[in-house]
């Protein structure tokens, strides 16, 4: 169960990807110089392997326990925890002003894979510290900035994000959780929020909770939402957790994994005594949380790469160590299993995609940062590119960990190894955060019509000028073709199809930042380093490009057929 | 939870696929009349949804557990199995002459197919039992036959069968457990085995492990492999269950899913005093097996469409129950979500796909009846659909848990819906009864090369005769041109393609049987099933067909690049 941080493997991507050099020369992050960015990088490792994975059995067997007095992590957790907010590790990305670093969110999101390949649902905790951080930066009040944010960029105490309800999953707008004037400015909330990731637990002095609710005469549906910060302890005059809210955590979920994420029921108000306090203006709630959803998109594609990559070490160690049969080809000795073409082609194919999704997550990641300074069209690219890196980046994760325990063959299903956690955790990626369905009618509704396809031609167009494989070529001219029927079609035919359309888009760009990573190997000394990323890239291209040509026909089919039945028809045995 | 047994589906799929009515005709399975199969699907299904069903979450919950006096079976389950028993379903297909009905395999798969559908784990102690039957049947003496076959024939007593040890998993010869002669005929059985499913438990009389040993200065590898039948409890002098024998059970494996299935280590001959009898011939084991194994790797097969069938009838009632946002081409009020089209793509592609896997089961099942009959070509074509049937019917089964557990969104992720038990259950079914990867490289060696292709060139043909729709015309070109390259490639070649291949013919073949099912429908007056069955067979061909053309590319990629890096390379971070 060891891991190896995938170091040199970040720095790369961060350079090819991300285009950290190119951040660097802007004042703003200036900082992020090549040797402290070598330094994180490994500094992150070390932590990581050592203090956090040592963990992760225990936080799947064990997991937060839901107690009277609330969530208990597993032994080992709170200390961890706190090694990570003393060693500095959540101010990676945090606003200088408030005791953070302020290096580019690029760095910080390989920060964050590292911390989540060792633990993916431990990492969950400042995942949703980043968004709550996110949200206050761009919609606190100055004086709200000043009191809580110094304790989140340090990690000190942690956030939470609370959208949904038992009737509005992904229909956000359908939430009933209402707020009212006390006043005094604040605001006194009632209602119940379900699936709160880290709602509770005992790592941290406070949880700030960024809460969704509906004031009084606000119209219905998301205009009438506002967004409120309600802590777990009150902050008392000199900025300190002082008496508790009135919040109750009334249950935690029985999940299929990532048990070390404690999934809370938190009633608000019981007693009529839960005080928050408005962030923004009334009914620009919707606005503030999508500005923390944006980022979490990111993070949750990331959970796909966290765990693709975890599942891939696992595996290529036990295939290096599992002898069984002699080659076909050569007949003599059994050989480890790694020797068997069909098993190489697993393991390949678990590479390459680990590589492809961390190229797209990290190019999304840069596209934050080069929105953050301002560059042209980096905002529009970003927003094109998030559905593709939450929706894609997870899908990855479940298919690679579902191969890694494949690999393991019966092993892979007892507990024990690991593989079968990696595949129970990888499943609630697709899920939350919007699912993949919701990320791709973003995409083919927002982000490709919403512009009239100006965003995603001028994709097209870059990789066009930069693309030479035959195959990744032939798919990005299925791709441009897709995207324009889909600007011409109705918008149920659009939504019909907008998940095969993703999946090539993203395998599109996949393609395009993987080849160009290819090229960039010249300037490689390690021969290892070369031989694995050069076999990786020749995969990608060679095998799962032609693959999403295959969904041209599906993206393009429309409704046709899909409402021929009834609902009742469905159901028909 | 409740299960609409598939009645009519079936009905119609042993028509079209099975070609049951022909199968009557002989002689042999007269009494498979329509009114006798109607009765038996409809008793069946009553039976399981009745009996077997109330207990599946128990299975998962409680499961099965271990205790010094043996594996115990969750509250039910005995009771239940019983039930099974005396309602005569574990006769179905057994042979007449010890008191079983006799009825062809596919109807046997049928029965099987409900049971499973209601309880998967539970189903597989049947599925065992109906090995040992056929490795007894086959390769048994008649003495044997007569003293076990009226038993097993009923299900009073139930089979297990034992090849993997900890270092003999997918190379079965490298089994070490040893079979040394006593003098009296019968054999001192000493060993280790692991994963026996069912392998001890409190629902049945005794149990008969079908065991594979080695004797006295045998040759090495499979040649030197005999079969061994070792009672749980040695038969007295009337064939009743006597002594017990000296098989200790060490544990039981503590795995992601299939918890009503205990899992068993064995370890034989503790005390020196475990008897069994030789069955068949000294070195003759691996044929013995391979007898049970070829009916056993279909009836995997069949989890596959056990488990997408119960996942798609959880997915389709939440769908219709949950409403949620209106739908985006109309506005107004939230709908329930199985009227948003990515949701009917979702749940339309498990009703084709559970289509589908079950055609190609079915298929293989009519063909195992055919090479009974003795009809010419019909055990190549067995020989040549098995592996398919297997690997593709698994591949389904886990793609359609997985669409289930998206389609409930965070409730899926929460084991209280059974949609994630769908998903973790069905993630043994690719690995056991010989891993996918093992069912691509028998399908590219033994099956297509071991007669030059004239097998698999026979397939082509005859679905080319009846093949329509021109993406499948398209694909079915595609995956003879892939066989043909196949036939003239390299052995690692050949095994590096041989998993796409795979999909690629078993996705020709569920959409000739498909096109077939189309084109019968005008015969079929219940206008929901026509509804249904069309909207499937459409989706099927129009977008699932196309994805597998995709694969081309792969299929005949060969080495290329899999053994570009070493050993050490695939593991450098």
């Amino acid at each position: 169960m060891d891991l190896t941080p995938a170091t040199a493997e970040q720095r790369f991507v961060l350079t090819h990807a991300a285009g950290i050099e190119t951040l660097a020369e802007a004042e703003r992050f200036a900082d992020a110089t090549p040797d402290l960015l070598d330094a994180i990088l490994t500094g992150i490792g070390d932590f990581a392997a050592g203090e956090w994975r040592p963990l992760t059995r225990k936080g799947d067997t064990v997991g937060a326990r839901w107690t009277p007095e609330g969530v208990v992590m597993p032994d080992g957790y709170p200390a961890a925890y706190r090694a990570y907010v003393e060693g500095g590790w959540g101010t990676i990305g945090s606003p200088a002003e408030y005791g953070g670093q302020a290096l580019p969110f690029a760095v910080a999101t390989a920060v964050l894979e590292t911390l989540g390949t060792a633990d993916m649902g431990f990492a969950l905790a400042p995942t949703l510290t980043v968004g709550a951080i996110e949200a206050l930066t761009h919609h606190g009040s100055a004086e709200q900035q000043a009191r809580y944010l110094p304790k989140l960029a340090t990690g000190e105490w942690t956030g939470t994000m609370n959208l949904t309800e038992p009737q509005a999953g992904s229909d956000v707008g359908a939430l009933t959780t209402r707020a009212e004037p006390v006043g005094d400015g604040n605001w006194r909330i009632t209602g119940t929020k379900i699936y709160i990731s880290f709602g509770d637990h005992d790592m941290a002095d406070n949880i700030v909770h960024l809460v969704l609710a509906r004031t009084p005469g606000a119209p219905a549906g998301t205009k009438g939402i506002s967004l409120f910060l309600v802590p777990k302890f009150r902050l008392d005059a000199d900025g300190n957790p002082g008496a508790p809210n009135d919040i109750r955590v009334v249950s935690i979920e029985h999940k299929m994994g990532l048990h070390a994420s404690p999934t809370c029921v938190l009633s608000f108000g019981d007693n009529g005594d839960c005080i928050g306090e408005l962030i923004g203006a009334e009914g620009a709630g919707m606005r503030a949380m999508f500005t923390m959803m944006n980022n979490a998109r990111l993070n949750v594609g990331l959970q796909g790469v966290q765990v693709a990559e975890a599942a891939t070490q696992r595996a290529v160690a036990y295939a290096r160590e599992r002898v069984q049969s002699a080659r076909a080809s050569t007949g003599g000795a059994p050989v480890a299993i790694i020797d068997h073409p069909d098993v190489r082609r697993m393991l390949l194919r678990m590479t390459a995609q680990t590589m492809a999704a961390r190229a797209l997550v990290y190019y999304a990641a840069g596209q934050v940062d080069r929105a953050t300074l301002g560059v042209e069209g980096a905002k529009t690219r970003l927003d094109l590119v998030t559905p593709l890196a939450k929706a894609h980046g997870t899908d990855i994760g479940c298919e690679v960990a579902s191969l890694g325990v494949q690999v393991h063959g019966g092993m892979g299903y007892v507990e024990e190894t690991g593989a079968a956690q990696y595949y129970r955790d990888a499943r609630i990626t697709p899920i939350y955060e919007g699912t993949n369905g919701i990320q791709a009618a973003d995409l083919v509704g927002r982000k490709l019509v919403g512009d009239g396809g100006a965003g995603v031609e001028a994709l097209f167009t870059e990789m066009e000028a930069e693309v030479g494989h035959a195959a990744l070529r032939d798919l990005l001219n299925d791709t441009r073709a897709v995207a324009r029927w889909m600007l011409e079609a109705d918008v149920d035919d659009r939504l019909a199809g907008s998940y095969p359309f993703l999946t090539m888009l993203a395998t599109c760009t996949c393609g395009w930042l993987l080849e160009r990573q290819g090229r960039a190997l010249d300037q490689v000394a390690d021969p290892d380093f070369v031989a694995r990323k050069r076999a990786a890239v020749a995969f990608y291209l060679d095998r799962i490009v032609p693959e999403a040509r295959g969904l041209g026909m599906a993206a393009m089919a429309g409704t046709g057929g899909l409402y021929s039945l009834s609902a009742d028809q469905f159901a028909a045995g």
